[in-house]
């Protein structure tokens, strides 16, 4: 993997150009190449090896603790001490100043080691992120710092048992706490009232505090909170009461596991129903977990998606991870284990030695699928965090242009490796056969991790509304025009060398069908009839932004002959041969806005 | 789904015709719903109580016994004492003279209830029913009456650690066992070494014996294995000897427990690695397992597909019944499940109460998706059962067109529920959300279960070599023109209806697409090139069947008004404008016999 990383960083992505920006000038090939040697190590020693035992020690709580291996303990103070929480912060900050692209490169060792054992820090550091963006110089202070530290965790608290989807609906109600409630250092204090579900790293004993950031109603005046996702407010709410300081005060805030969701997979992340303000514990002498308000009232949600936009490109790279670590067990696999004999016209000869599964050519399909899904879902990801370095550091045209393909991309990043390097773990269960089901090997762990992803930060269906009903028609069309421009460049590049017209031309019709469907969708102008089939169109456009990826890599193999490039080339012919081709049947539902489904009767069923 | 049943049986497959032939004169309407009746509350008692119960506590050994959950012992009593073990054997055997097709409707309900439990019935009749079909009049006594009665289990030993897929390579030894072998009344007597694996059912403390049928080869006068499938016999080797009567001797045979493996699902099955004649036990005073041969020597293979192709449908209606109950599990959830509101064009009015999630487009397609892929797949098994009852029970003319039609079927009836209710399962996962990912719901244990089901029994790959490089070519691809002949029928049939030309004109299309492929396929006469893509054409021949079967469906309730009649329609729409599609992708690459995948090299990857 390391080889293909490189290659992405650098021939591809061009990551040295960034150290022409004041924020990295500090780095170069030398620094990215410790830090990702430094990850690389840290997987390989603290991760690894512990990931099936954090699956078969799942969390359990004894009813005051909830109790986790000894081993995600100390991969986890290995992880603090090795600085790589902080890594995309200032150097004020302790931090190391890292372009976002080498962050997520480097993450991409740990979350291949141990998707979940690693959720912890991916928590923690998307929600001290949040903090440095929106948060009281005093919260960043006091919560950021400690979590960037690895002294405290984080988690965020959005869902709740009746709201999943629906987050308008949350019930969870914060009430300022007394008189002088705006006048703390720490930021306007609130009492909180609710349940929240599925909270990753919601209780551990892992870290010294747990700083949770949960979403909250305020009431109005009559008492009552307002419907719909503007009355929602983001909050502060510590498992251990601090001091303006930042000093624990000694003193339980009033949240507390109300229990622990056992899960299909991804077992070493601990998952949580919270209690907030049930009375357990009585800070300042009465019920109510103590909350500080961040940004402003009612801004909660916009807040948190400066969270969730990270939380859902470290999704899309945490599926492509568990893909690819499918993909090189089953690759090594398919190596060394013999059975059967070549296919000829002549029969075969029974009596000849059996020959390694990886010379079979449904083996090498299943092999070169793998091999285009996750390769092209790393790619897509980098090339996602290398835009958010543009948007933070390039100059404001090259960033507003960088910040409009994020915003139609990140459906894409989320949903798109959930779906298909599920796929690719399903492939690598295939090619060890029996084997691949027992828990012996590590296949079926990575498929049972990986179907999570479609689920959480956002379901699938979810992503597809966010695409074709916000994103693809946001300020006219602007950000699918922006992306389709930049598509256009990758073919008409293409179009200039011979060994890659066919790609390209593939991928022009196919990125013109996409624009058809996307306006046949909304020729009606009723969301109803567009946003029917959004799945659908959400996974053709997936499959054509992969196209496209696949063929920027083959345009950076172009005329490089070795072994690796041919691998490169021969994935992309596979993506373009074997999966492009699928997008027909998707988006011929989606441009008839096919009305079967939501014409469909509860009582036909 | 006993409506479903009642439909599929009555009004679509006119089983009540059978009651013209002979053997099942005795038969009406009224003993077939007994039989259902009875197969339905058995699946309710004493099954799916204790499917997840079955799950958890999975078989293990103590060193001497393995243990199963007390229910699972419970279950198999009930099932033996309900006499659907011996269901469609003779009267005079103790069974119910039942047709093949009725047999298989009350299976589904066990299998829907649970299939690992049941899986030790499956493999006792279908053990039983090859020693009716190749056994001596003593074997059959002996052995198949016993397991007939539910006293003894069977097993079927074909895999070995080193040879799976490739039969050919099985290195277990069978010698003749003294000089007077060939005078046992149990049948020739050999002594069997070597090693099997991934035997179900091969070891547990449920039954009196077990009863192994064994695939090993007998040595040529060299004492050298002959290479090849060729070389390979059948034997039944009992766990307890037992003598000329079938009274167990009081001596243990010499085949033994090496290991259970440890599966991601179907957990309730005990799965072994069984050592052959390593002198654990020596019966008669020396070491060997003592076999019986059953058949001639050197048809071990032909004898084992009897068994096989009865397996591979019955691995299908496993498939189609765990994607069943995934789709029960979740249509129930969407129904009460309350979360978002109605999409308009106004918007969502935030204030108004939330709506179950069962009236939004995308739940209703995924659920339009699983019931489209589960009730086709439970009507394809059906019509397979039911070809078997044309094929013993018809006339000449129409057994053998029957028997034809099997042949290239069982790839299909085998691999596509394999494949899609396995799809079915993640889509009920998906509507479950964040709880069908917790092990308090079943949804996530069908999904589990259901991965084994494009392994076992030949795998997917082998499937697809099967249907492709044998099934549609055998007899000049006599066997393919009467599938699409039986095709061509309900395409005229549809032509008639106006409310059914599209799709028959869908369907017209697509077989024509298939048949064009099969002939590109082997246009070169190279077997290579013509298999490369041998996956891909078994996928789009499945869906080529399962629009064919929906196109019969919605044929079979045309002009019918009621909620259950339209659903049909639905579930039929839903496949061919949403699933049929797709086949043109896969097929493109069988037309052009896509080199891709068995020119790339290793080195590539």
């Amino acid at each position: 993997m390391r080889q293909t990383l490189d290659f992405l960083l650098n021939d591809w992505l061009r990551v040295e150009q960034l150290n022409t920006r004041a924020r990295f000038a500090e780095h170069s090939a030398e620094t990215y190449g410790a830090v990702l040697d430094l990850a690389e190590k840290l997987a390989r020693e603290k991760f690894a090896p512990y990931n099936r035992l954090a699956d078969q020690q799942e969390p359990h709580f004894d009813g005051e603790r909830v109790h986790l291996p000894e081993p995600t303990h100390a991969a986890m103070r290995a992880y603090a001490e090795s600085g790589l929480l902080a890594a995309s912060q200032d150097e004020a900050w302790g931090g190391m100043q890292l372009p976002c692209v080498i962050e997520m490169a480097a993450q991409s060792f740990i979350s291949k080691a141990s998707v979940a054992m690693s959720g912890y820090a991916m928590l923690t550091q998307g929600n001290a992120n949040l903090l440095m963006a929106h948060g009281s110089a005093r919260q960043r202070e006091v919560f950021a710092r400690r979590e960037f530290e690895g002294r405290w965790f984080g988690t965020m608290c959005l869902s709740e048992p009746q709201a999943g989807s629906s987050l308008s609906d949350i019930a969870t109600r914060a009430e300022p706490d007394g008189a002088d409630f705006e006048q703390d250092p720490l930021g306007p204090r609130y009492r909180l009232r609710g349940h929240k579900m599925w909270i990753s790293g919601g209780e551990h004993e892992m870290s010294e505090n747990i700083v949770h950031l949960v979403l909250a109603k305020i009431p109005g005046p009559d008492g009552q909170l307002v419907p719909g996702t503007r009355g929602i407010s983001l909050f502060i709410v510590p498992k251990q009461i601090v001091d303006a300081s930042g000093e624990l005060s000694g003193e339980r805030n009033d949240v507390v596991l109300a229990g622990l969701n056992h899960k299909l997979g991804y077992r070493g992340t601990s998952n949580c129903l919270l209690n907030f303000g049930e009375g357990r514990f009585t800070p300042g002498g009465r019920a109510g977990a103590v909350g500080y308000l961040v940004g402003r009232p009612g801004e909660g949600l916009k807040c948190m998606f400066h969270m969730m936009n990270e939380a859902r490109i470290g999704v899309g790279l945490g599926a492509v991870m568990l893909g690819y670590a499918g993909y090189e067990a089953s690759l090594e696999y398919a190596r060394q284990r013999p059975q059967g004999r070549a296919m000829t016209a002549a029969g075969k000869d029974a009596a000849s030695p059996q020959r390694p599964i990886i010379e079979h050519a449904d083996v090498k399909r299943m092999l070169l699928a793998q091999k285009s899904y996750v390769e092209g879902g790393l790619a897509l990801a980098l090339f996602c965090a290398r835009l958010v370095d543009e948007l933070h550091t390039a100059e404001p045209e090259a960033a507003a242009e960088a910040g409009r393909l994020l915003e139609v991309l990140t459906p894409i990043a989320k949903s798109w490796p959930s779906e298909w390097c599920l796929e690719a773990n399903s492939l690598a269960i295939q090619v060890l056969g029996g084997y691949g089901y027992t828990r012996d090997f590590p296949v079926e762990q990575y498929w049972r991790d990986n179907r999570l992803n479609m689920i959480h930060e956002g379901t699938h269906g979810i992503q597809g509304l966010d695409l074709l009903g916000r994103k693809v028609v946001m300020e006219g069309g602007r950000a699918l025009l922006t992306l389709a421009g930049r598509i256009n460049k990758s073919i008409e590049a293409a179009l200039q060398r011979p060994g890659l017209s066919e790609l390209a031309h593939g991928l022009a019709a196919a990125l013109a069908r996409l624009g058809r469907a996307t306006k046949d969708a909304w020729a009606s102008g009723q969301p109803e009839e567009a946003l029917a089939n959004a799945t659908p169109y959400l996974q053709a456009f997936g499959h054509v932004v992969l196209a496209w990826i696949w063929l920027e890599l083959a345009l950076a193999v172009e005329g490089v002959d070795s072994d690796f490039a041919q691998g490169k080339r021969a994935a992309a012919r596979y993506f373009h041969a074997y999966e492009l081709p699928k997008i027909e049947a998707w988006l011929a539902v989606v441009s008839r806005r096919e009305a079967l489904c939501r014409e469909m009767q509860d009582a036909w069923y």
